[in-house]
């Protein structure tokens, strides 16, 4: 775009919602199909949408507080339209039944509108994800072949809705680290036609998303986006990225408890962490490699919350062990156990022990609903479109992305501070195109 | 004073700390004796003062963290001196034996420091608290003989000491609510006088240390300086005044979980919290009508945090209980046990239950050093000298007191911020006042 | 009877089981109707009796592990049928809905079966029971006139039913110890015609059944039939009575513990237990006065299992607490926490916390069917029909009568080896029977 | 012996006890240290043997219960005499130290004591112990050689004592299966010239210990006195051997829980165990084949006290997973933290949590000494001298050893069952003894 082109978008300012949002989710299980119902459940005045900032949550606006999604131009629920893909195939009402989170009675309610949305075939690769066995999956001479019958799937969601947003819903992959075919957008591109056994199937993905000028987010500690190949791409055709984990769990108490002990200059000498859970992705955690990418995501979480280096006599010697075990009595609920040795004047010793009974799905489909409508307006927003990562998200992830070489804030309560205050940098820049589009 | 002569002590800033700062301790039991025998310790390098912000805690100066007590003129814990008064009697030695929170090794080690303080014989009104018998106890003819004769203890240490604070580290009272006497400093002091049963001891202290231009801060949830009376006398003499009730234990957790719930969004059907706790503290609190004034400290909190009327979906319908138990076998030690029902995604029900193993005096000895420092500085700082209670100190409390009509801040972050946003006022006033005094 | 025709009944060994059983149940709440439904949806097949003795138990027969109900002659579950009284009306399928404990599929499934069973109006006596109103109660002139009406009602049901028991699972009456009126049966039957504040209902119930000839056993923790009245009267009409307090949750667990600690002669010096309960039960027991009774049926726990007196270092000195709290957002789940301080080797301390999420119903009902086919086969067995107390089913209840002067055993494992080796003399017993009918 | 010379000393009663009983301990840690100090504690009159049946325990004799130290003839503590092996050197009192279990105060009044107890080198080889490193530890050509010096050592404080006993108190070993060089004497025997890699360094001591004809206990989960090899050589020496893996910790209350679970009919569908704890032992199960041993002592309890082929509807199909993680802040004490979903009536799901902060050393120095007294004590009886394994003292261990083909009971209650009957037996053999001695 010409520099003048582009001062007039920006003078134009947030582009208004119109039409339909379409939401392509790869990995349509439990999460997946916790939100699609849910936001079904919500338009037909059945439930709440708590635990979502953007349907409940407030702002302040001239002095009030209001409602973000008033004072925001997002994208209303009725707007939405739900599609993806995954390797079981069935739909939406198996995939929900499956994963057992939601009451029967709801379901059946509602049995006709999930069965109408059926996942499409799945890019699987076996070595990424080593418990599952892929039922419902693409086939393709190469990487790029694949990556390219996802662009055709998009290409024909498309054509039946306005604008679209992909969240990756899926399992955890692998822990890999970058490589030489991350680095650049050439090499990645390359590494597609040559089948590069490095690029996992969630960044083919993400590459026809962003390929697409689709914004994508990452539900999962996989690479992913997390590479400078894709954010090249991301902020090339404008088209927003973000990352990574969903903060469900036993790491969203961890970035509430951490903060609290440190304002009060508290030590930690010790923290344990031990989850059990019983749901496919406990399944697939099972396995030793895939546990590592969630456990590099959940470790780093307090090193960032308490800086250690900068507090030494406090946090400079913590032992910090996170386990996750597969359970099958637990189902979808998820426990998560920690124990925490703090200490505190003259460094006398206190204990405090948090047993979290949680359900994976219900944390997580809140959050995956306000990012895919966050993430729709970024891409309306002028001044962050073409930011690559959005940072002012981090709100919602484990293992906030940030731009090579800088640290994204661990902070639940300062990340929320950060996420209202683009929102409100977004009201104001919606205003202005609100005068524009009135000239 | 004259507006002029006002205008002057502005212009002066922040009067520099000079000599020696004498703190006087209403109720010398297990946190007076925690904090003094830790502030020897720190001392004498045998110990961190950790939990204590004023010590360990930085803030900002001109783009890098500086140690907070290095940023404001706060006195140096080289320059404090203490004193106090208890029912019964014994050095603070013994105080120390009998509390059984430090270290046997640590006490034998500073013994001859820790017998040389003795506390001076109380004031004490057995209505006020059932469970306990006197020892040690002053005799009047009635409250405003009383309250002299602590005006002359207070005299003495001034002759040995060039500031002096008071803080409250007593037992909690039974439940009263405010009265007519409590109403104008006049009413009060007729009061005084006619030997009103509405008057506490522990307004009898506040009266005295008021009266002698001596700061009061409030550890336990009494009304004491809660009143119109004593606000009035604090704003007139300039001596500051805060509270309420040392925020340790279960209820600094609940302002650490609490906003976390709410900055997700998610709801809150109950809280039910139990503590057992085995120090005079669970004594005192054992019989019902004391019980309620700490009750009545621990239930608001959420209720200020939560904001039920503007959140009713989430917030509108929670169960809070919280219980206390007398338990021997747990000493000093106390154990504060939540229950949380939270629900998401839905109004789908999630359990937490946190366990906290804590220990009372090692909780509340650094805040009520914060106390000493901060409201000394603050009565040095000619923008909040006269402004009565302080509420830029509601961080430390559980129940935070404000002006008629206010509600404070209960949210430990929030709090956090508004301590540290005072704390670069006073900065600023300070470099102020070097200037003025460099001329 | 005469010596002679005695000794003939104790030659015909016992009484096969043929006919109906009838159960006739004081207040049909949630405890009721989870036995009822869930008898119902055994005898389709649809779940097992989960937690009862005496359908999925086994004893040694000849040197092989068999089921109970095929060793001794139980009444068949296809053959029992149920009735009852209650203060709220409704039928079982109401109570069942409002209890919300079992799942809404399987109500549903039978509901019918459910809508047929109504409960009697009761006779209910405000006093006892307080925080409660009463929508459908007996009226009568005197509590005489109401105990011949419960008399009718039993006469009415014996046409129908060929053998009948009575269980009471009505509410905690509030605390009264033993009067005069208790002491006899002719003073008890004189009281009844006087009105005496002292009866409560449920001793109208048990005098009731007895004189009718029925067994009586007793869930809850009301004094009843731990009279020398009624046992009197259960001796003579060889009927016999069994309590008190069904033993489900916080109880059962620590009958499990305290004899572990014991068998390792580790010391105990608190234990420390918290309940929260949110059904009718928890709002009765909201009362200072019902809780009493439960406490005192709670409290006796440790001492019968520890003997402090004959283990004076090791139990001599237990701070034992139990509190109860009415907690509405749990609903018929209950949740019980204990924290349990022991000592070991040198009087070293350690700790234990036990927090048990339990459903009281469910762990009440299979209990409840257990006494109704053991007090049966009880009553047709003439060693033990005119023993008047049953003391070999203490392993049911919290705090087990006992006849006057005796203790009766705690330890769960010691009652439950009673119990078995009451059902292989009842065995014996049982053959000789069929060997007499055989002749 | 002539079977005549037998049958004299069987008729001889058992051996009464005289002189000292000299205790031999490979592995002089936490546990060693603390069971030495608190023997001594004890004999000094500053504490009590808490958590040993041996001294605080009763038994019944003519009706009474009597101490079982004055029931049977056990050594008096005055008499017991302690010596042992270590890899670390240094006295009692440095372990002591190191371990951190006892009070300073304690420890420092029995200084001298304690500094006169020195461990002698040990056998060590490093791939048994993957963790951990010797400081002093013995050298020899071979296997063989090794033990030959482990018998000098015996045979040296055969001098200063009269009777013997050997208890294992060192680390756990890898896990290994029982090979062709374990299933004879002779073929171990010639192993230990041959080096056989098989042989581990606690069959050394045990093959020592037994040649000598002295006991010998195992505390630890290795395999050791577990093979037919040395069964072998127990019972034709007739020196007992008893083992394996002092019951502390978390199995001793699963071996609580679940006897209560199955008496009472529940289910168990899940049961997930985790462990923190910091001391030397942490830092060796750390390692996967040292867990592995662990495992494996953890595992079996459940299978063998619910007989889920017995009893399949209730718990055939258990979850169970033990995990045990080394985490420092812990130090010497241990926390166990145990989910357990159960079931009742109608399959319905229920949760317990337990919490166990216990002390490792606490709970196993008592199981310890009891053992010492006991094995000496069969040693001294004629009917269990040459039964080789003492499957009586099953009480004291998480995996207890049975003869080929046999299971050992695993239920506490029956286990303690079986101790306090086979003390009664000694009883009565030992009353033979002082009769035939008295002629």
């Amino acid at each position: 775009m010409s520099p003048v082109a582009e001062m007039e978008r920006e003078a134009a300012g947030v582009t208004p919602h119109e039409g339909k949002l379409g939401v392509m989710i790869p990995g349509m299980g439990a999460v997946g199909s916790t939100l699609i119902a849910g936001v079904e459940a919500v338009r037909r005045g059945w439930a709440k949408p708590v635990g979502s900032m953007s349907q409940m949550g407030t702002m302040e606006v001239d002095g009030r507080e209001e409602l973000i999604r008033d004072a925001v131009p997002l994208a209303p629920l009725e707007d939405v339209v739900f599609t993806g893909w995954d390797i079981f195939g069935g739909s939406m009402y198996d995939a929900a039944e499956t994963a057992g989170v939601l009451d029967r009675d709801h379901l059946r309610a509602m049995k006709p509108f999930l069965e109408s949305i059926e996942p499409m075939p799945a890019v699987f690769e076996e070595r990424y994800v080593k418990r599952l066995t892929a039922k419902n999956k693409k086939k393709g001479r190469n990487k790029c072949d694949l990556a390219n019958q996802v662009r055709n799937d998009i290409a024909e969601f498309k054509s039946k809705t306005d604008r679209q947003i992909m969240i990756w819903c899926g399992s955890t992959e692998i822990f890999h680290e970058p490589k030489a075919v991350h680095q650049t957008l050439a090499a990645f591109e390359k590494g597609l036609v040559d089948d590069d056994p490095d690029i996992a199937p969630s960044m083919l993905y993400a590459w026809a998303a962003l390929k697409e000028g689709i914004p994508f987010a990452n539900g999962a500690p996989n690479l992913t986006v997390d590479i400078p190949a894709l954010q090249e791409l991301s902020k090339q055709v404008g088209a927003p990225i973000c990352g990574k984990d969903f903060k469900t769990g036993q790491t969203f108490i961890k970035t509430i408890l951490a903060p609290g002990f440190k304002v009060r200059q508290l030590g930690v000498s010790g923290w344990y962490s031990t989850n059990i859970l019983g749901n496919r992705d406990g399944e697939v955690l099972d396995d030793p490699d895939n546990f590592k990418t969630k456990e590099e995501s959940k470790l780093g979480v307090l090193e960032h919350i308490f800086h250690p280096e900068q507090n030494p006599d406090l946090y400079g010697d913590i032992f910090h062990k996170v386990r996750i075990n597969y359970y099958p009595p637990r189902g979808d609920a998820k426990e998560g156990w920690d124990n925490i040795d703090i200490f505190g004047w003259l460094g006398y010793p206190m204990q405090i022990k948090v047993d979290f009974l949680c359900r994976d799905s219900i944390l997580a489909a809140p959050l995956a609903l306000d990012l895919c409508l966050f993430m729709d307006l970024a891409k309306r927003t002028p001044s962050l479109r073409h930011t690559g990562i959005q940072e002012w998200l981090s709100f919602y992830f484990k293992a906030p992305d940030a731009p090579a070489g800088k640290h994204a804030e661990h902070d639940l309560f300062k990340q929320a501070v950060h996420l209202k205050e683009t929102l409100q940098r977004i009201r104001v820049e919606s205003a202005v195109g609100e005068t524009v589009a009135a000239r």
